[in-house]
């Protein structure tokens, strides 16, 4: 048993898309502009990960993600013909970021998963907007570790290692819980243990289950309920 | 108004003196040694003002409060002719340094100031320590902040300054809640607001009244409740 999880926030714990689509839709009627607002969530999310990867391959210096969805929001912005807004309209919407609804059982399941660990987010995701977003949500984590404190994005190995390293343990003692097979095989090859969760509309209803090896991870559950189960808990 | 509060912990939420002399005694009588309990708590305590000079100065390379307050353990229990103690022996009663005991006001003060604030710690203390203490004594902050996070121990301006940019906040926009003045001077001095606290029984039952200028910080309070009351929430 590990003595410590880590969550992967975005998608794990929280349902981005709908609360981005949620936060334009509201943003467009409030400016009075039209938009395809699912596409555009989607196009902002999608620019997350070449943004980081700039920064992980040192093309960029190290930013942080409210920078660099502010840096994507502005293009989107800008492509759609969306001109004019203040910027402190501008500044309320890009932290849409930071007022994430959590899935149906993440709140009960991270309370109930509490009882028997340290949880911790381990998210790429900057200090202020976890802290916010778990401020707004009720999320009761024992403390908030992002890979700001690292200057290194996930799967950077100083992210997950620099994790374990805070908590005061080893690797192997401390377990990554996340819906993306990725972070996980990144966090198992450097020692951590691992927990899939699958969040099916992650990404809308239309996405093809992720493809897992059989025992890849440590453990494979269907909602934070369903570790919570697992974990005995 | 700040925006957020950021709380030394030692003294100012956590009564250390009467946790590690409580700690100290039922180490003695599991081991059956005998001490001046009290005495070598004070001296466990007043080693680590040195030893994190020592760090701040670079004598020493950055080294977290669990391994100094280990050093200092080491030459007391030395002194004190008290040897043969296993490793897991030892780090266990290191470890007390993690249950420490708040305040009899702090959970609730706590939870009254969280409705209208951010709150943090900002403590010298490592996250693990700070983690750990909070989850066993009900601590219910929003993130957990550390110097270990800057490599850099209070009084520095960097972990005053770190912990506002972490909040994604700009000094004025952030309140350091201690009970010692030197750390309210040095937070003061790179742009926090400053509440101080009174802790009359912090270094045990005769303790002389801190000596403050009147107005000296933006607010002065007998307790977490009081600052509550103060800060209208």
């Amino acid at each position: 048993m590990p003595k410590a999880l880590a969550f992967d926030v975005f998608g794990t714990v929280v349902d981005w898309r709908s609360s981005i689509i949620a936060e334009l839709e509201k943003f467009g009627r409030r400016h009075g502009v039209d938009g395809d607002w699912p596409a555009m969530a989607d196009r902002w999310r999608s620019g997350y990960a070449p943004a980081m990867h700039r920064v992980r391959t040192g093309e960029l210096p190290w930013t942080r993600i409210d920078d660099l969805h502010r840096m994507i929001l502005d293009e989107l912005l800008a492509a759609a013909g969306i001109s004019s807004l203040s910027e402190d309209d501008l500044d309320h919407l890009n932290r849409a970021w930071h007022r994430l609804d959590p899935w149906p059982d993440s709140v009960e399941g991270l309370t109930r998963l509490k009882n028997k660990f340290v949880i911790t987010t381990l998210s790429n995701g900057n200090v202020s907007l976890l802290t916010n977003m778990a401020k707004r949500a009720g999320l009761p984590w024992d403390c908030v570790i992002s890979a700001e404190l690292f200057g290194h994005y996930k799967p950077d190995p100083e992210a997950y290692l620099g994790c374990a390293d805070l908590l005061g343990l080893r690797p192997e003692e401390l377990m990554l819980v996340a819906a993306h097979p990725s972070d996980l095989r990144a966090a198992r090859g450097v020692g951590l243990q691992t927990a899939f969760v699958y969040r099916p509309r992650e990404y809308g209803p239309d996405q093809p289950p992720p493809r897992l090896d059989d025992g890849e991870f440590d453990f494979t559950a269907t909602d934070f309920l369903d570790l919570a189960d697992q974990l005995g808990t």
